[in-house]
């Protein structure tokens, strides 16, 4: 199976040249199958496909995350929106494989004219600058320097809050292959789904869904629901308040300190959303829980 | 309930001095629970911490991780050894938090004469060098240029490696309030459960295990298991590697870079590690697939 790496964009957004699909998201390898009391198979098995990708912003290398190949423009954009860098799709000038690498794992990124990067500060983490005082109250205002709070009025039944992530494993065909993948969806007010990514690691799945959002020209996205398949941590908190979302729905549960920043920035989060329950650790008022 | 950063080494590694325990690694937080067809219930939820943790050497920041508080002087511990820069208990000097840092949230550690650190290189991923054809082999690549591959004649039986997780599970308390925790855990051969680490991150859980076993002088850990609760990433295996582990098992699927790793480097890696069955992927005749 291969996957593009802008499927939904290629021909849509002109920004995106050159980037074009160079590896699967599922790999296969050779394993020994042991059960007991059952003999021993040599079996084929399909795994998620981990591999480096630097992204690079005016040439300059900005960062390297392990991910899984497959809307690596995506990944590219998310991440530079939710480092306070891109903040609409109209910032983008293209998005480009490396001209020398050959693997399709090294992208490229052009701002467009007006767009100003501290590098400094970018390939530096957030809290770097807290030379004393660390601690989570420390890095929740770290972040409150780029993103205001959240305000949206926007109000959701806690029913279809819940099954919200039944429609996202309908649609998470790797997944289901490999067991190996962390998935993020983007919701909107009605409960549609309307981009779902898949990675090996949980921030790569979130950046994928709002750099697609970002480069569909969606932004803000404050009447969206974002579903995340495993655990809410900071990070994943950070990374919806860059793009606005005002709902966050996790599978499993949240850290404290996601709860404390969501809290603090306007977010309803939920987490152990399973079907017929759910927890709302923060700003109730958007979920409607009569129902 | 508060967990001490070094219970288990205070009074008997002196290299651990004013490093006291700041901060549990349980947090409670108010929560609606709401369930279909059931009334709405305010309760309290126990939530795993998430606060960030700076790591300085000789005084110079080298890395910020967001963890759960708590045996930190075993996680900057191990995150230097996996990082090549300690290989020993006596390559330490001191770990202590800084003195002008009330939080508990940075730590010093000052190196033994003669330990040498790569401070452009340690600050660097590793990835960053290869300024083209980065890809799988090149990470592969960049570690092997640290860490020799595993020679170790261990064999065990599969039904003791399939038996592992229930006998981490048993040991995992946090785990069980929070469900919010990724946990790692060291076997000896006869599966003997040696230490176990929780943490909001699954590298850190890791690095927690390995510094621990670093800080006791239990190292080169060639005749032990490392159990990981979730799934192996390529960096799990690098880290195990550091330390010289022949043995990872996965409750959850690896990835197709953590497998190719474990291939080139001599460990075996089990997958879907589940009670009375598993996945052998890499360098099988450690494990006696008859048992």
């Amino acid at each position: 199976m291969k996957h593009g790496l802008n499927t939904n964009n290629s021909g849509k957004n002109p920004c995106l040249v050159g980037v074009s699909s160079v590896a699967s998201s599922i790999a296969n390898r050779s394993v020994l199958r042991w059960q007991a009391g059952s003999a021993t198979k040599r079996v084929t098995d399909a795994l998620a496909v981990e591999e480096p990708l630097e992204i690079r912003v005016e040439t300059r290398s900005v960062a390297v995350t392990m991910r899984t190949p497959g809307h690596d423009a995506e990944l590219a954009a998310g991440f530079l929106l939710t480092e306070g860098i891109l903040r609409r799709a109209s910032d983008v000038l293209k998005i480009a494989t490396h001209s020398r690498n050959r693997t399709g794992n090294v992208l490229d990124v052009f701002l467009a004219p007006g767009v100003t990067v501290d590098f400094a500060r970018l390939t530096r983490h957030v809290f770097a600058s807290s030379s004393c005082g660390l601690c989570g109250k420390a890095s929740i205002d770290a972040v409150r320097q780029k993103f205001k709070p959240v305000k949206s009025k926007l109000c959701i039944a806690a029913s279809l809050l819940a099954g919200l992530p039944a429609r996202l494993r309908e649609q998470q065909s790797a997944f289901d292959a490999t067991g190996g993948l962390h998935a993020a969806a983007l919701f909107d007010a009605a409960g549609k789904l309307l981009v779902v990514r898949e990675d090996v690691g949980r921030h790569n799945a979130v950046d994928k869904v709002l750099g697609h959002a970002l480069l569909k020209g969606w932004l803000p996205l404050d009447r969206h629901i974002l579903l995340v398949s495993g655990r809410a941590s900071f990070e994943i908190l950070q990374k919806a308040l860059a793009a606005r979302v005002p709902v966050i729905a996790a599978v499993s549960a949240p850290s404290s300190l996601a709860v404390d920043f969501a809290k603090a920035n306007g977010q309803t989060l939920a987490g152990f959303v399973r079907g017929d329950r759910l927890n709302v650790y923060t700003h109730p008022t958007r979920v409607d829980l009569r129902d």
